[in-house]
């Protein structure tokens, strides 16, 4: 629970524009990774420090600095200086806790997305949130940990088939937000597989930790529409074009991405139904086994006690009992408790409750 | 619950406008079907190759290519080339999980729909993506294996009855929206008998799998709603004319199919009511029964525990019992364990216990 | 069920526009009443051919066709030809499933609504279906059978009292509106009247039955309000003015039905909440009761298997049991279980239990 | 319940504006009572007849003729006629079954308001509609018995203190819904006390009618709510200040009311929810209580059939049994007894079931 | 639960502008603090007399004047006299049950704010009302009690260090506001930790006081709501920068606030989802312990109610009864009922209901 908010209180009393990290310290070391394209050729680098970086800014060419790791506050503050940055947009970068979010700066836009690794271990490690800053020829990404999400893209950058190489900055950003978005299919089927799991094994047979099982997968799904639904507003406004930043030739692609966001809301959405429908099934199957089970032994108690009445009444010990000298009484009490323990189980049978 | 996702995560990590078919194969060779017809004639084929299509696009007359199967891409492909589609339009219609959208892009109209073969398979070879392309003098769609659903629209055409051959490609677009939204009925009226019949069960003897039953018709009223609200959205849109491809005559009549969508989302609704109320009386229902059960049952318990205590008493071995040696003890104490039952029996009548 | 999309299959794969009759045929012979009147007098016929009606079609007077029975599909579509109505409209006309709307064809107005003979036989009969086509200077209003409806509208007119003979045709429709919304308010008494009775039970003795009276209560709500939620809109849209078909002067007229239709809506909406309160009153006095006769046939097991339990401990057969010689021995037992029960009732008493 | 929609189904087949008075009657004799007022002086009078009031109409003083009892219709249609008042607006005030609106005729504003005794009594007399017509020097304001709510307005008109008697009708009729709203206030604080007072029983000792209690305090919020929704959105046109009738200086005062309506709906939805919250207490601590109740019997009997079993075991017959032999026999058997129904009771406590 | 409306009806009756204090007296005196400052210098003082302030409202400077404590209304009186403030904003300043709002008097704007001081006793003392005036170089705020909560921002004032020295008036008010919402996280991961601990004892060992914490915390998350959700509309109206009194370069940080807000709200409706999914698990998991037990106590004498039968059939007095008379009798019946119970013991087992 405590990940919902971690860290969240311990920026109250600091001034605005206060520059504070909130996540955990994932990295070691801060990496900044450069990629410098235009149509003709891909140069690639690790600058040590962040001066290296204005090299880049002068360039035609499209950059892209990829920085892992936030906790070194003294590097993010320096790109920031180095690129013009909003004091805010740097606050906001550290603030691991933000919505996805879309604001015009004029001279930059600012991105703020949610990666999820899997969802199983969303609770831990799995969420991280990736700052975007497209400028009109770079794009600066800001990210906690994770490296290989973006290693497909890099990949294509190098290779440089498709489209990506000859488009510009707006390009990338939005090769970037298709990149998150495609990665959410993959968490989303992974819940989905959980969900049917679960469903399965409700309708054979239900097991007492089910109930958590909901609980959890519930509580997943909430942190990831948490995430979804404010991105669904971010790739709206970005294809709206308002910013000069987007050209006209890539909205039609951000429009694209946005159709894939609402389809991933729509399936998640579906789940919640067919998760909240389970919760009616598993505490009615539950119950039902009890009843089930209280019944067979209520039904067992019901058949004996008559029996031992006549058992108790046979057991008296008045003078004149004539049944008592009888020589085929006791076979004779004992033909009558069989007899009236068959009708009772064939009555119970009749009426369906056996 | 598979098939809600199906295929999804696989096209993560691919370039945008990359193809790729997320259904199954579902027919063995990719079929085209053309109709070119005009108020004077029509002319029915099935071209080999995609090139033979090229000759149709500059006919006045209009033009209906049905292409039937998804899974050979490059066909895909080229006839994406040869009518000039934008990549992600087709990358759209390989992508069978898409929710009905309606995308304008200048010269044609792209339009996806759902259609369904009928409820009860609905979860597994049921639901059926249908694209529509609407261009200025032709109309091309693609369906992943159905053939007849549009098998009635064709034998207007050549019966040459009605309006349809002297309207232009916007009327036979419109025709098919319509066929596709005349079908819904069937699957609604479909869905309601088996919503009454479930219901009529439940009031007169639930069931065990009730529950289930009510589960797995909530989860295809999903589905079906699924495709149907943003289908409103995508023939509201039509109906507004904003694209100059829907002619003035022809808005009248997708605005009534607007009404039928409508009255369609309606009803279902209705059932989605009634169902959820259902299930409150099934809940109710199976709890009754097993109370009645076990009420009948204590009550057995009751009657015959206080007359096993009075066996218990005169079972006793005290010396001085003077009602042991009475002659009348036993029958006598016949008749009072007699009395105490008819009296509880009367008591437990009374208060409407039995 | 069946009732919520009865016929709605049947039109699917016919061309649109084409007629069929989707109600039950409710009367043996269509019958077409004409009242034609200004100021000055009333004429009134009932013509037998639809030609006759062209004559009524010139006349400055206000005509109002009203045509009773709806399964004779030549004669609606020779009144269409008449009077130059859209077949779109003529097959929603014989379309009985139609949620109320309004539609504007520049020429006429074309209004559905629903009336209600009585909630109570709501499911089978009493829904109708009413439409109006509201001309320049001429109402056609087509019903499926019930011909008292308007009975008091045709004798205000015959009167020539109050303000409907001095009007157009915009107050006839009006009024018509008028008369069924009003005949809302009576169908809403008896559904109040209803539920009212259902709570009083409720809280007196909860029966068996209660929980479906509850259910179908809902469900006659349910196609009570499916009816009503689009005429809102209808008469809001007509208040509007947006069409010159309704002059100035009974805008206000129009604007009161509104505020009635919210009246209504608002009252039921009401009666709904009260309802879903009404089944957790329901069932948490029919598991109380339950709850109750469990309990007390718990505490009459409870007081006797100690008693059970002493009367065996002296049934045993132990050689050396002192208290069997004793002269006080089995009065004295007596009172031990006498002073055992009447302390356990006591305890019992004293926790509230009994 | 009936008052929920009382004699709204009498007026169905009347005429529209026909005057009807749909409450009870409440006060013997219609009250006319006359306030005349500007900067300089008040003039109070009851004039006998409708025609007395005109004499009022002509003054540049603020006029408020404050009308009680509805049930004489001819007073009503008089001062109508008297004042030129659209027949519709007559209807209205006498329909008490409106909910709050505003109407804007142009030369006046037509305002239905509801006003609550206490709500304890809401169910019988408690709700009260108040019509007010604000016109340019004259406020009408029709009531169905009350005299006392407006007391205070008029002890401050009188005393001339207070900006009231330098202001206009628009002023006086402010004064009026601010009267009204504040009496809301009372309502409320009444209703937060009863729910206060269920809550705190609920946590001590749940009583069975407590159920009872909390779906009444529903019901009683559902007709407050009822008068207070409407209410919200009349008070913010009247803010807007669409209407020339309401001047400049006023609006400010009116926008406060505003606030307050939306002070008290959020209070009243606080209440509903902390409502709904109660019940899932109540029932839970009812069952909670039965559990504990039946689980504290079935201890009672668990303990006591093994004991009995063992008493029975050596009430056997058999004659080789050689416990019965021995002389420590009996009491041995007693403390394996006593043992054994110790050890059960350690072990129940020890699983927390004691 | 009165302190949701404490004080409310108090003012019914009285004329608007009306100054009543409707919270409760909470400090002795009540202090007006001032500081005034630009760029150059700061000036602390605490005056007398409100005469005093005027010295204030002529300077350049930035005045800031914090008046603590509300219930001496002759001060409250003249501090709106000596600014201009219109009464009825001098009535909501004392009115401390007002929901969070922004009001636009041209010359300054008045925001209501709440504050927390902790949501555990938020119920008793916690919430404070915060109202800020700001005007075109000054800034009034006035507290019920709390001084803590500013302090930090004194203090930066006092060092200026960071960007509020050299800013204006508006962006003091940034800051106050600023600090209130930073101050809601620290309230919001309490509340987060509450949940925490709560769902976790939940899971591991649900106690019988959990639903009423589940209550109460549902409550507190009621209040905290209520003064949240009008404060999101109060930033974002803020942030449209309608007043000219926001300069330009403020509306940025007012916005960057706005976000802020809606990021608590967000977390805060998580909780709620994340509390009511606890409800079902505690139900159902108190249901399932209760269920357990009745289980076990249920097995034990189904499992001895055979027995006791047995030994009742040996203990009849039967004169032919041979089995009595074997020698192996005795053991053989004890053999015979041990393999009875672990016979039973297996069934259960296997069916797992042991």
């Amino acid at each position: 629970m405590a990940r919902l908010s971690r860290g969240m209180a311990r920026k109250s009393g600091l001034p605005p524009g206060a520059l504070l990290y909130t996540g955990n310290t994932q990295v070691e070391k801060v990496t900044i990774r450069v990629m410098d394209y235009d149509g003709d050729g891909v140069c690639e680098e690790e600058p040590e420090t962040v001066g290296d970086l204005l090299r880049f800014k002068e360039t035609a060419a499209v950059t892209w600095i990829n920085v892992i790791g936030l906790h070194d506050i003294e590097i993010i503050e320096r790109i920031g200086d180095c690129f013009g940055i909003h004091p805010l947009v740097l606050e906001d970068i550290l603030d691991t806790n933000h919505r996805p979010k879309l604001e015009d700066y004029g001279e930059y836009l600012y991105i703020v997305l949610k990666s999820f690794d899997s969802l199983d271990n969303a609770a831990e490690t799995g969420t991280e949130q990736i700052s975007i800053i497209l400028g009109d020829n770079y794009v600066i990404s800001f990210q906690e940990h994770k490296q290989e999400l973006f290693e497909g893209l890099r990949e294509r950058i190098r290779g440089g088939k498709g489209r990506i190489r000859r488009q510009g900055a707006d390009y990338l950003a939005y090769a970037m937000l298709d990149t998150v978005v495609d990665n959410y299919f993959v968490v989303l089927e992974e819940l989905g597989e959980t969900v049917e799991d679960l469903e399965e094994n409700l309708v054979v047979a239900p097991r007492r930790n089910d109930l958590q099982d909901i609980h959890s997968l519930k509580r997943r799904m909430l942190i990831f529409r948490k995430a979804l639904w404010p991105l669904r507003e971010v790739v709206g406004a970005l294809g709206r074009g308002d910013s000069g930043l987007i050209k006209e030739g890539t909205l039609l692609y951000v429009r694209d991405i946005y159709d894939h966001t609402i389809q991933v809301l729509d399936t998640l959405e579906t789940y919640r139904d067919i998760l909240s429908g389970m919760l009616d099934i598993y505490l009615s199957s539950v119950s039902n086994g009890m009843n089930q089970i209280m019944k067979v032994l209520t039904i067992i108690s019901t058949i004996f006690i008559p029996l031992t009445f006549i058992a108790g009444v046979y057991g008296m010990n008045f003078k004149y009992m004539p049944e008592l000298e009888w020589e085929w009484g006791y076979p004779g009490i004992w033909t009558v408790m069989i007899l009236i323990s068959l009708i009772m189980l064939a009555l119970f049978r009749r009426r369906k409750w056996l």
